[in-house]
């Protein structure tokens, strides 16, 4: 029997940095998570042990500190470029980084003052190859939403294991996951020359897109998930997608995974009470889990993008 | 050797419950968790399996939605204080209670749309007492702050263990588990009588004063964390009791857990850089934890309230 | 602008379950969490709410425990797949299903007396389609396991952000998750046949071999960590993934996610000690990861197996 | 209005240790999380931020790391007393110090390779005061127990919420975490004069006896668990505490608390099949809790055992 080495990756995870920006005495933070992942000449160090082609994944964590030293943080998705294409172009063994980051928000309650934004978490999954390719994926997670009302579910299969009852008024809870894909990949090499002056002049205008992007994609989702009346969660998943891909036309797929987090009226009737959908269970598990994509008709091909 | 049976209670814990009021086409949520706990004669439940004085847990559950229902849920302690004599009015087995609410925040996105507010969350332990005794203690926890300056730590022991440097500038960051003690315990049996009508009419003074103290406390808390110039966190903790008890004249206790949760400057030296508390590692474990009371000089007894 | 829908699924995620079978005052139980996902003619349900095609997710809850009833559990890959080609086969609407299964362990302590084995989890996602193809991954999450010596690292890239020290000797500690191929999908249409019979007897020849693996896998998986001395942990990966598929030539592929979970010597100096890697720090974040996959060479195309 | 500090400590939580003690090729470890709790004359610096009497928490914490190198680990409560005593005699500003430390099973592969033990974590916490006066609790959590029958629940109250139907058979399992608290602080200070030697020389009576202690008291909880015909959870919690106190005369009372987490038998009848305790769905929440404790008639005050 031959066996032989598969994909393989290797990189330090989870990252913690804040970075202060002091204007004065007005402050600003940035809190991020990064994982750093790169691969390459791997066959020795995996057959062998042969480090020769191996970057530590210590000094990765000391790069990500460096250059928020050297470069800011700025859009995450900026920072995670500029790590990739260092990586890549500083390591003749490193053929393709994949660098991800997590932001984690503050709100300000004074000028140098913070307090912990609960809500959803932006993030980022960043790819670039030796090949001059690069991709971003952006993304929220933890997006908690509720529809009191304006939900229902019916004319479904109904086989031997059916026991649900349809209905025209349900609670529909669940937490956004959401991952857009854009287009043109800020950038292209020759942004990457700028790049790698400063993640925030840099590639500037990509930047501020990514910012915008953002905002924009995360009120689509809140937006559609409210107006949308719905007859089942993948109406609204795809409702929620192509309202985000119709807002931002930098940005040309968007894939959701979403769970539905059940909300049970409680039978009253024991204790002579009627319910109408005013006092539910929230359960925990099972879930419905709806995961879906959308996309242009004219997407260019995601090559590595979603890995 | 002669054993005996201890302090002990049961109850349900962790009952979820989301409450929906309609105002027309307008929704209302109220998202909480609540867990009972009952004590009273349970000698022979432990000592031979006989259940004559155990009201079941799966009746507790059964009493917090059905209560929902019938009374609303209006301020988490006024619902608490319902329940909680509830049980211990129409069991003559049960001779103490209490309940324990988490309250989860949702804002509004639409007249029946909401999204999660991930920050803290709402707290109340409350107690009754077949003596007629009530304690209400009110709280909020994760609520995480950060001053990225205005922080010093010096003039500490120095042991022969002590590798710690002097600072005059630091990253002073927590997660605040404060609770307070309400002095009136909204109630005595006189309000019980009122409130078992209605949790919303009911004591509608004190449970609007709830609201109104868990605001001005919250407010309190962010304020004196943002204000105080801190030689120390018990100096900050101190600070943020003193200030809420100021603010507050129904509250006589309040008792903060606060981690201090460590943000070390990276060393960049090594890289040729500097690092003007501009770079830092948002460390996990271990962390500080400062945990200290403030009350006033005449505070009640507080009993069975911190139970 | 035209937007389309992309790759899409939808199920029931983490159906709890336990199964106890008596024998006599003898009893088994399987603890097992299952998670379901079928695709198929979706368009309609994404863009219109008709939920013509949608086999409820409440529905798939139901067959599983119906299918536990009937069948049993057995080993979770014969069951996995019992239910994958039910789905497929009873529904025209349903044309692929992906069934994911963790399994916890327990240890007798009497009769029918059990205590939670804490240690690892097992796992299978199985995937079939309406072709015909079935394929089946084994596998484990949450070992942990530590070498107190026995691991160097050194020989690797000094950049200019290296300050990394090389070692001869450190802890080397991972919480290995592993998942392994089936080379044949214990199956092909003709084992689905018997398969519709019952989970233990059906493909009963392939159901030991599940177990047979597992217990193989792992025992190589442990043997090889604590055998193996290692210049890096991309080597003991290696080498416990080769091990494991030298030992059972019925997989033909496996991945492993091994974090490096960090164990620092501390710094005993100022206070007059050595510290002969005695005492560490076992830090949290952050952490190495390693991801590789090892493969026969002639091994067969993966198709949606890895999905 | 004047307010005044209450009751406070602070320390550092969650010191991550991992001792290995090399006996030539074999080596043993110890894997430990220490949170250390003083107070004493802290008024100035939760009014002033005045640090005088304050010993730094990273101080306590690279005690706990020299410690372990002077004195090895051993019984953890052994090495908790050492902190204690050590943190109270060295200080005079610190009148009392709390240790609690949790230690994480491994079990060997090799001679110097071990498996995380995922089962139950073993606990204690150690009170020493300037006046002399020690105390320690020893503890484990997350016991998991499962009885698959021998469970009935019936005869309890019947209230106009109640629709619990009684049973006579049902699944019992629960989350052990139980504390017992030795009648003799193993110590008093004469044993505190020899502990300063060495943790596992000195009080070796004593060391020896907690791990005695331990394995006794485990075993107990699981006998007393699987024997015992339960009627009530309550009835089993009090028979596991009865069965280790009479076990174990150097323990003076114990204290449990035990989740009753719910397995539902799953209604089949819809579907033809009938279920006669054989698939359950396992509920996460709510949950039962019942917590209590059992006591010597004759056992010695508890003091600050507990805080």
């Amino acid at each position: 029997m031959t066996v032989k080495l598969g994909a393989n990756r290797y990189g330090k995870a989870e990252t913690r940095l804040v970075h202060v920006v002091r204007q004065g005495p007005v402050h600003h933070v940035k809190d991020i998570s990064v994982s750093t992942s790169l691969s390459g000449d791997m066959e020795a160090v995996h057959l062998t042990g042969d480090n020769a082609a191996v970057l530590p994944t210590d000094s990765q964590k000391n790069t990500v500190y460096a250059f928020a030293r050297r470069h800011g943080v700025g859009q995450i998705e900026a920072f995670a470029l500029l790590l990739a294409r260092h990586f890549v172009a500083s390591q003749p063994s490193i053929h393709h980084a994949r660098v991800e980051i997590e932001e984690y928000g503050w709100n300000r309650t004074g000028p140098h003052s913070f307090v912990r934004d609960g809500g959803e978490v932006r993030t980022c999954v960043v790819h670039h190859d030796e090949d001059g390719r690069s991709t971003v994926v952006s993304g929220l997670k933890d997006l908690v939403v509720l529809n009191s009302t304006g939900s229902e579910f019916h004319g479904y299969i109904v086989d031997e294991y059916t026991t649900l009852e349809p209905t025209t008024d349900r609670i529909l809870a669940t937490a956004v996951a959401a991952q857009w894909r854009h287009a043109d990949a800020a950038g292209s090499d020759s942004a990457s020359d700028s790049a790698s002056d400063s993640a925030s002049d840099s590639a500037s205008d990509s930047a501020s897109d990514y910012a915008k992007a953002y905002t924009e994609v995360r009120r689509c989702l809140l937006d559609a998930f409210a107006d949308t009346h719905s007859l089942s969660l993948q109406q609204t998943l795809y409702a929620m997608g192509e309202r985000a891909l119709t807002a931002c036309p930098e940005i040309c797929e968007i894939r959701l995974a979403m769970p539905n987090k059940h909300h049970f009226p409680v039978d009253l009737s024991p204790f002579g009470l009627d319910n109408d959908n005013e006092v539910f269970f929230a359960a925990d598990r099972p879930y419905g889990l709806i995961e879906g994509g959308v996309l242009r008709e004219d997407a260019p091909d995601a090559g590595f993008a979603w890995e």
